[in-house]
C-alpha cells in the first residue's frame, strides 16, 4: 500500500506512521516531496487493512496496490475457469443460455415453456421458488413445492435447473433440488448466505448488486470461493441509474472488465437490466458481443398473467428469434452454445 | 392506477385492457385523447399489481395513484410514532443519540467509551457483534460473546443497546441481549431477515440501502410492520454517489421526505454517510436541522487500532464537543434529547 | 396530461384545477377514486407546460402522456433518418466509423494517423481544435490553425472531418472548415450553442451529457432541429457512474431506446465511455451489436505524448484489428460501413 | 504523483517510465514490492499531467498527490474569502440570502416580490432574464429588457441583484446591469463562458453541475480565478440522483467538504436541489447548519402562473417564516445575515 500524508504532517506524525507500519511487520519507504510525504509499504499487503492505516493522524489517503480479492483474481488462476453445471459448460468459449419464467408457476405452463426454450436452444432452465419481493403483499413463490416442480421439469427435458435461494435455512434444500444456486442482486452482500452457499459444491450464479462496483462483486465471489466452492458464475444485471426509461442501467463494460481481472465466467441478464422486452434482444446481443459467457432471459407465454415480473419477459417466439441471432453471433466470435448433457440430449 | 396506452393502440387492445381490469374486480374509465387513450382504474388499488398490467399488449405505462406501502404511511397513522427503546423515546420531538464503536471489542475499551459517550449525552449505546464485511478475510465480529459484553456494558451504564443482526438464525439471540435490533444497509432488502425481525417485538433500526429509494425503504419497513412489529426507526446513512471524496452521498432531504410520507421516526448516520470524521459534525448538525429524530455516530478512543471502520469514528472528545452543539440546536428547534431510562439515570 | 390530486384535495381545489385547465383551452375529465381524484386533460398537450400545473394547490403529480420533443420523435418521422456527411451516409443501416486523435496536433502525425485509420476502414476523420479542458492550465487546442490542418488532412485523404465547437462565436468558422460539427457532452445543454449550430446546415454530432437522460438528449436534438437543421447524429459516450474502474458508465441500452423513440441515428463512443483502451474493442462490438449506427474511437500512434486524453486512445494497429471484427459483425447484421465519398475514394 | 505499475511490468518498461519522468524534469523514486513496482515522482507536480503518464505502457494507475486546482485551494489562501457583492458580504460568517422569482416577469410582480423578500431579510435579489430551458418551445426569458427591469427593482429596494448569463456574447451586458453574475449548473463546464466571466470583476455565483464532483466544481472556479477575477461564490444545488421523489439529490456534505479544501464561500440552493416547496425549508436549515455561507431560494407570489419553475418556489409568507428560523439558527452558530448596503438600507 501507499500512504499519502497530509500537507503539513509533522515529523512526529511521520515517525509515528513509520513505527505503526513496522509494528505490523512491514517495511516503510518514505519519500518527502515539496509539499507532501508519501510512504510506500513493502511486505505482504494481504495482511494489511486499509482502515486502521487511514485512521492514523496525518494520513490523508491510503492507496492499495493490489486488489483485495485473491482466489477470484487472474493472478490466482490465469486461464478462464470453465464451470460445469451438471454437464453444461460455462466459460472459456462455452455459452450458458439460461431461460424460463421469473417464478415457478403452474405445472402445465412450466412444461410448456421449458419445451419451447429448449427447442430454441436454451441449455439451463430457470424459475424462482423463493421470490424476494419488495412488497410483503406480493406473491412470495411456491417454496419447496416449486423446487420439486422445477426439478421434475428439468428432468423431463434434460436441462439443468437454476433457482434463487434467499434464506440460509433453505440452502440445503435448494442444493438438493437445483443444479445451480442463484444469489440475487439484493443478497449479493448477504455475507452469511454467501458463506453457506460456499459450503456446498453446487455451482453458484452470483448476480451483481444494484450499487456494487465490480470489485464489490468479485469480493462477494471471494466469499464463496474462500469456503471451498470454486464454481461461481457472475451475472451483470444492471446497476442503479438515473434515467427512469429503463429499470436499471445495463453496464455492458463490466463484462470485459471482469475478464481483465478474474478467471470467473460472467453472463448478462438483459431482462432485469432493462425491464423492457423491446430492449432485451439488443442488449443480449451487446452482451455476447462484449464477450459474455452466456445470457439469462426471462421467458413467459402470457406475461400479463405472470405472478411476477411479467413485463420484462420475452414470449417464447421472441426468444426463439433472438436465439437464432445469438447463435450466429456466437459462431462469428468462435464460441459455442453449450450442448445439453448427453444423458438427456 | 392509471394506464397510459401506446400511441396507436388498437380498439381491440383497448377492449382487452378494459376486460382485464374488470376481471380483476375494478372499474375502467377510459378517456381517448388525440393521440393516446388513458384508462383510470377505480377500485381497491391495494389489490392490483403494476406488473401484470404493464405486460398487457398496448399498455405503455402504469401510473400508481397510491403509495405501495400502507402501515408505514401517514394515511394509516397521521401522527408521528414515538418508539420506546427500553425507556428511551424516539420520534415526535424526542431525539435518539446513538453512539459507540463500530465493533464490540475488548472489555476495558467498551466500558471506557460507554462512560464517555454517556457523559456527553448519548442515550443508546451501539456496537457490532456480527459484522457484515466486504472481505471474507476481515474481522467478522465477536459473535455471542460480543452480545453479552454489550449487554453488560449497557446494564452497567444504564443505556439501552443496539446491535446489528445479519443472520436469520441469530435473530432470537440478538433479541435476547439487545434493546434494539439493527438491520444494516446491505440487508435492507433481505426480506427473510426483515420478516423474522418483524416477528419479535424489539425495536428495529432499519438502515437505508445504498441504492434504495425512500419508497424502497418504506416498503422494507412495511415488511417489519406487516408481521406485527410496529417499532421501526429508519436511518439515512448515505446512498451511492459518484464523488469519491466521500464514502457515500448523505441524502439529508430524505429526512423531511420521510416525514411527509410516513409516521415512522428517521435518524441520520453521518459516520457511514461521509466516512470522514472531519465532515461528521457538520452533517450531524444538518440532519437535526432538517428534522431528524436522532443521530447515530461511531465513537472510538483510538481509531487506528479499531477492528473495523476506524477512520469514520469520532474521538470521545470530538463527540462531546459535537453533542454540546447538537443540544443547543435541539433546544432551538423545540426538541429534547431523550433522557436515559429512570431506573438507571 | 394527467393530474393526480393529493389525498384530501378539497372540492374547491378540484374546481380551481378544472377552471385553470379550461382557461388554457383544454378539457378536463375528472374521475374520483376512493382516495384520490385524477384529472385527464384532453387537448393539444404541446401547448401545456408541466410546471405551472404542478404548482396548482392540491396537485400531487403531473403525468405527461406525450414526449416533450416533436421533430425528433418517431411520430414526426417514422422511418430512420439517413444523415449525409459530405457523402458519407449515417443511419438506416449505414455505419459511420469516426476515428482520429483527441486533439489536432502536429502535421506529420495527423497525416500519418489519417492514412492509417482510412486504410483500416474509417470513413470520417476526427480531431479537436478547440478543447474543453477541465483545467485552465491544460492544452486548449490549436484553434483556427487546427481547423485548417484538419481540413487539409481530410482533403488529402478524401475523408469528411468532424471537430468540436465550444464557443458560439466560432460556429461559423467551424462550419466553414468542418463537414460535421460536434457538440461535446459538457455542452449538451448549452442551449445557446445548440441554437446557433441549428442555424447552419452542417451535420451535427451531438454527444450525450454525463447526467442526461435519453429524453434530455432528444430535447437537445430538438433545439437543433427546431432551428431548421435536421442533420443530427446522436452519440452515447457514457454517463456518470459510481464505479471508479471506468471513466464513465457505457449505457449501451440507450441505443435501442433511442431507436424506439426517434428517427435520428445514434453512434457509440467507447473511448470516452470507458477511458480504457483494453475495454474499447469489446464495447465497440457491443454498441454495433445493439444496433448503433457507427462507432467513434480515438486513435493515436503514441498515446504517451498525446496532448490530451492519451490513455483512452487505441494504437493504429489495434484499431485496424478491431475494424476487421466490426466489419464482420456489420455484415452479419446486414449493415454496411459507408464507403468514402466517390470523388475521393 | 505516484505511478503504480502493472503486475509483471518488465524491467524495460520500468526503465522507460523512469526515463520519461526525467525527460519531464522530475525525479523518479522507484520502489519494488513483491508483486508491483511503484514510482514516486518528486518535482513540481503542477507541471505534470496525469493523462500522458497513464498512457505509458506498463503503468496501471496514476495517483495525484496534490489537488489539480491552485488558486481555489486553501494552500493558496488559508483564510475564508469574503466576497463583496456591491456592499453585501458573503463568506467568513456573513450570510447571503438570495431570493426572488425564477424568471424576471412583469413589473408589478417583480416590485411586489422584491419588497416582500427584502422585508423578510433577503439581501440579494435574483431573477432570470436569460433562461436555459430544456425545451426550445419554453419561455426563454425577457433578455435585456429583463436585465433593465431587474436593475430598476434592485435600485428601488437597495438590493444587489444576481442573474444568470448563458451566452458569452451577453457577458458584458449582464455585467453592466447585474451586481453578481450567475453561471448555471448546465454551464458549469462551459469553459469559454467561465473564461469570459473571469475577465470581468463582477462577483460570480457558480452553481455545481449535476454530475460534477467537488473537485470539478473547484476546477471550474479555478477557470474564473485564473483570469484574475477572485470573486467567486460556489453553490450546491443538488446532483443527479436515482430517486425520482426529488428533482435532484441535495449533497449537503459538499458544504463542509468545500470548506476543507477551499477558501471560497459556498451557499446552498434547496429550490433546485429538491424541486419541492415542502422540502425547501428543512433543506435550507440543513445547509446553514452544515456551515453554508448563504441560501438561494426561489420565491413567487403565484407559482401556478410563473413562467418557469413555479413548483419549486416558496410563497412570500413561507419565505418570511423560514427566514425567522434561519436567522435564529445563524445567531446560534455565531453568524450574521449580511445587512443591505448602507447607501440604501
Amino acid at each position: 500500500m501507499i500512504l499519502i500524508l497530509k500537507t503539513g504532517a509533522t515529523d512526529e506524525q511521520i515517525a509515528h506512521v513509520i513505527a505503526r507500519v513496522k509494528d505490523l511487520g512491514m517495511q516503510a519507504h518514505p519519500s518527502r516531496g515539496t509539499y507532501r510525504t508519501i510512504i510506500g509499504i513493502i511486505g505482504d499487503e494481504t495482511k494489511l487493512r486499509e482502515e486502521p492505516l487511514r485512521a492514523i493522524p496525518g494520513v490523508e489517503e491510503v492507496v492499495p496496490v493490489l486488489p483485495p480479492y485473491k482466489l477470484a483474481s487472474l493472478e490466482a488462476h490465469p486461464d478462464p475457469s470453465v464451470i460445469d453445471v451438471s454437464g453444461v459448460k460455462v466459460g472459456g468459449g462455452n455459452l450458458a443460455m439460461i431461460a424460463g419464467p421469473c417464478s415457478v408457476e403452474d405445472e402445465d405452463r412450466m412444461y410448456r415453456i421449458a419445451e419451447q426454450v429448449r427447442a430454441a436452444g436454451a441449455n439451463i432452465f430457470r424459475g424462482g421458488a423463493f421470490k424476494p419481493r419488495t412488497s410483503p403483499y406480493a406473491f412470495q413463490g411456491l417454496g419447496v413445492a416449486g423446487l420439486k416442480l422445477l426439478r421434475e421439469v428439468g428432468d423431463r427435458y434434460g436441462m439443468p435447473v437454476v433457482t434463487e435461494v434467499t434464506d440460509v435455512r433453505c440452502v440445503d434444500v435448494v442444493a438438493e433440488y437445483a443444479d445451480m444456486i442463484q444469489i440475487g442482486a439484493r443478497n449479493m452482500q448477504n455475507f452469511v448466505l454467501l458463506t453457506e452457499v460456499g459450503r456446498t459444491q453446487r455451482p453458484v450464479l452470483l448476480k451483481r448488486g444494484m450499487s456494487a462496483t465490480v470489485t464489490d462483486l468479485l469480493m462477494s465471489a471471494e466469499y464463496v470461493l474462500s469456503q471451498g466452492n470454486s464454481n461461481v458464475v457472475l451475472c451483470e444485471r444492471g446497476v442503479k441509474g438515473f434515467d427512469p426509461a429503463t429499470r436499471n442501467l445495463f453496464d455492458v463494460a463490466a463484462v470485459p472488465l471482469v475478464h481483465s481481472l478474474s478467471h470467473l465466467p460472467i453472463i448478462v441478464d438483459p431482462s432485469h437490466a432493462t425491464g423492457r422486452p423491446d430492449l432485451i434482444p439488443s442488449c443480449a446481443m451487446a452482451g455476447i458481443a462484449a464477450g459474455a459467457d452466456g445470457v439469462h432471459i426471462e421467458v413467459h407465454d402470457c406475461p400479463e398473467v405472470a405472478k411476477s415480473d411479467g413485463p420484462q419477459a420475452l414470449l417464447p417466439a421472441q426468444y426463439e428469434e433472438l436465439m437464432v441471432q445469438l447463435k450466429s453471433l456466437a459462431e462469428l466470435l468462435g464460441k459455442t452454445v453449450s450442448p445439453l448433457p448427453e444423458a438427456f440430449a
